[in-house]
């Protein structure tokens, strides 16, 4: 008899669902919702770019439409599915994106009083308002000479969950006050959907690795270290929580209003919410030595280890059960990947498409352009976690298009992605394979081939189009119990395509230059107290584009 | 009896007639005609955003269609006038536009044989295809100890008369040998004009200030240092010219077969040509204490003095009589800044006009887009003399738009405008009063605006639309007889608008502040062994962005 699994995957601009047979993660429904509030789903402000929140009440509606939808699909594509064979869901979402809730666990973004107050929404992981309480939290925790930052690479970040509240309790002290309680939007959702909103289930996820919680110091960090923020977050602590599950636990079953909507049974076991990038590495198959890069909007990098793993310095999180229970997880990532195509295709070439710039771009040979950039648009995560930082283009001649810029651009995430492996090897994990999973590594090919010849090592591609849903379905299936644990339902249900990008040497030898001004640009804009001299780079960037054009 | 003089204007695009009252520099006709050949005019090379040439059959061709279409405009738009009053003709053009002629001074481009050859044609002034015999020529005049630099900044440029003929000679031999010799274009029109062609009357202007020709030195370059780069440029010093004159002396008269075509009087006055910006600063009234920039695709800045000016590091010429005859000559310039606001308009905003980019620039404050540039993606012309520098931008966010670089590309123009005024200043050379002419001037009040704050200086406007033509027409005059001296008839026909544009103390505040980091970028990059401390300049655009915006 089959046996399903639903993964529903909330993303930064939509929610999808998707149906996976559990003895072998074929995909057999999907579906996706576009959240109708803000634009694309996210409500920005003209004034402050740093301002990025989502409207919760679209979360619900998101979860009806997508899972509907899916069922339809594969009714349709699957003669014999039938909903009553589906064993479980799982739920990844975005994070940190705490939102702030009422007594009953209800979103006060929904309530008719706050639903225009954008501090009263979800504040979404890419919402960088709160970079200062992130350097006061730092300050304070190396002041004080505590551990929390140890796990998250020795700097907190403006994306993450204290420096939300923090910031909120400082800009909108009326909805601090109006809140009992923050809970990331990963706990949120399944909550949601098990009628236990009071009381979410917690998961280590977004706990560990962005609310500083850990068993090293029992739980979050302690109502001291936070009186000495604030002492409104003291008083916080107690209403927020003291255990995180990983997601191989139920979080409960679906209630009847929910299960009636979706046509699902009654009590069907949900799993403990995940963060969108720790599933799209469990669907893409992760285990020791291979690096998942999930790349979106952001990317996410995501590994897993057994036994002892260093504290990196500038590495997002190391994490006990956060990918995979039972291992640590590492997370690094970049602040801006898609999200920087997006910019080039929307403000500087607003009549190509991506299709179109990805054409013209493939046209030119590594170094051709003579541009060079840093991915710094929306800051940097890893390894300078650093929200006040900017874009930077160099190289610029009179002739340069908006297609060089976006081959710049491309090449700019590589760089970024190359600086990430190499901290992470120079303190001794080892990265045996690379395994990409997201939007881009499925429709754009020549980003592919770059980051191969930037990295110099084989690129491989996730099989799934949907890895985050589909690691919340690896999920759904356990807590289904059609897997007994994650790694056996991973060898099961993920896998990689056939498709293998190379590195080419020749390209490979040009990015090696190119990535050394890289470099010098990355130490002398992010690193204080650094100053490289500067007058070789756009003389090594004018010889570099006049050697490729003569050949 | 009315006296008309005429001034014919080859720009990089287009050549302009202009036909003015000698008595008080009334316009009453003009006209003028695109350059049939070469994309607007210029012919480029896909492969080398170097390479910038024209076609010189298309001169001739300009001045009949000019000249004739502003007479034809002179008889509508004034009642009597009539083409037997027009007393003389003056030429500008731009420069160092060297191109090589045969025995009999025929443009070698304009010959079968060449004709579809670019190192043929005229060697326009933005072609920076020699920037390695730029390099060997200041190095091996340092090395001899030679005075040559001394009125040239200090630094031979890649834009200049013996870079490019040493570049020819060296990719180009056959062409090289092929010429007998080699003419500014500023001489070749009227030696054309004049039936001079064999043996043209040569401008100071283009000598001095672009092939080192002075009389401390009794005129060119001497053989032996000429020897030093090339034998076969020592060969040719023989076959260029000894003397040089300033544009206040006839080159000759206008041949029958010229006159005939346009219907002007057989042996009319021709003045000795000029490059253009030298005729602007005229046509902009130029004085002692007033910094004229002609501000195109290009900016020249010009000054004139009396008595002693001492050598500027950087500045590109002090010529006596180059622009006002028994006045020294001070020449600066940014070798884009028109040209800088055209990309911006053609790769980045292609369906904005500058119009519309104009209008969405105006409502950003400055320091608003958070934005930074570099003005450098033709190079630098003053103070850095480096072909070999590129376009920089820093502080793009997610958000950042078109109309946001356009904006910040402004203000590098005007930045870099401001180290010009700065070191003419610290040498001594007291700015009294800045008149701006030329296109931008004409067309951008924000251009004229952000100036204004970014210099701290009050900006007027000269009162002509085509200053350069004008200029060009008062040495029409002078050798026409209707005046008796340049500052007299400078006096009787040139002038400023009303219209001032003031700096706003606001604006001049946070300007002082980007100013400060644009010189950082610009040591940084542009100047070896200076190594500023860079990571504030991302944190520091960002403040002053979140202060602007919360204002």
């Amino acid at each position: 008899m089959a046996q399903y699994s639903i993964g529903v995957d909330y993303g930064t601009n939509s929610v999808r669902a998707l149906i996976v047979d559990c003895s072998d993660g074929a995909e057999v429904g999907t579906s996706f919702f576009d959240y109708p509030t803000g634009e694309s789903g996210v409500i920005l402000d003209a004034s402050d770019p740093n301002l990025a929140r989502q409207h919760p009440g679209d979360y619900l509606g998101g979860f009806f439409a997508s899972v509907s939808g899916a069922l339809v699909d594969a009714r349709t594509s699957r003669s014999g599915f039938d909903p009553s064979q589906v064993v479980g869901i799982g739920v990844d979402t975005t994070g940190s994106s705490p939102l702030p809730v009422d007594g009953n666990g209800v979103a006060l973004g929904v309530k008719p009083e706050w639903r225009d107050d954008p501090d009263a929404q979800c504040w979404l992981w890419k919402d960088h308002t709160s970079y200062l309480e992130a350097e006061e939290i730092t300050r304070k925790a190396r002041e004080q000479k505590l551990p929390y930052l140890e796990k998250c690479g020795g700097t907190y970040s403006s994306e993450w969950f204290w420096s939300k509240i923090l910031h909120c309790a400082r800009v909108a002290p009326r909805v601090f006050d109006a809140a009992h309680s923050w809970v990331e939007l990963q706990d949120f959702v399944p909550a949601l959907l098990t009628g236990r909103a009071a009381n979410p289930a917690r998961g280590i996820c977004a706990a560990g690795h962005k609310a500083m919680f850990s068993l090293d110091w029992k739980g979050l960090p302690s109502e001291e270290f936070l009186a000495s923020l604030d002492p409104r977050l003291a008083a916080l602590r107690g209403r927020l929580y003291e255990d995180a599950e990983t997601a191989d636990h139920k979080a409960g079953g679906l209630t009847p209003e929910v299960a009636s909507r979706v046509g699902l049974p009654v009590g069907l076991p949900v799993a403990v919410g995940l963060m969108d990038a720790h599933a799209g590495a469990v669907g893409s198959g992760i285990r020791p030595g291979t690096l998942v890069k999930i790349m979106g909007t952001s990317t996410c990098d995501l590994m897993v280890g057994k036994g002892n793993v260093p504290d990196i310095p500038g590495v997002c999180g190391i994490v006990p059960g956060s990918v995979v229970p039972g291992m640590l997880g590492i997370e690094a990532g970049q602040s801006a990947v898609g999200d920087l195509f997006n910019w080039v295709a929307q403000q500087l070439a607003p009549s190509l498409s991506h299709f179109e710039l990805n054409s013209l771009a493939a046209k030119l040979e590594p170094g051709e352009s003579g541009l060079l950039a840093l991915d710094w648009n929306n800051g940097n995560r890893t390894v300078l976690v650093d929200p006040l930082l900017s874009g930077l283009l160099v190289g610029q001649s009179l002739q340069t298009t908006a297609a060089d810029i976006y081959r710049a651009m491309i090449e700019a995430t590589a760089f970024g992605a190359l600086v990430i492996i190499n901290r992470i090897e120079e303190y001794g994990v080892k990265i045996n394979e690379i395994v990409t999973g997201g939007g881009i590594a499925e429709k754009s090919p020549l980003t592919m081939q770059i980051y191969a010849d930037v990295c110099g090592r084989p690129i491989k591609l996730s099989r799934s189009g949907q890895t985050c849903a589909l690691g919340a379905a690896i999920f759904g299936s356990i807590v289904g119990g059609a897997h007994s644990d994650t790694l056996s339902a991973i060898h099961r249900m993920a896998g990689m395509k056939d498709v293998v990008f190379a590195p080419e040497p020749a390209a490979v030898k040009v990015y090696a230059r190119l990535f050394a001004l890289y470099k010098d640009l990355h130490d002398a804009f992010g690193t204080p107290g650094i100053n490289p001299e500067m007058t070789h780079v756009m003389k090594e960037l004018i010889k570099i584009r006049n050697e490729v054009r003569r050949r």
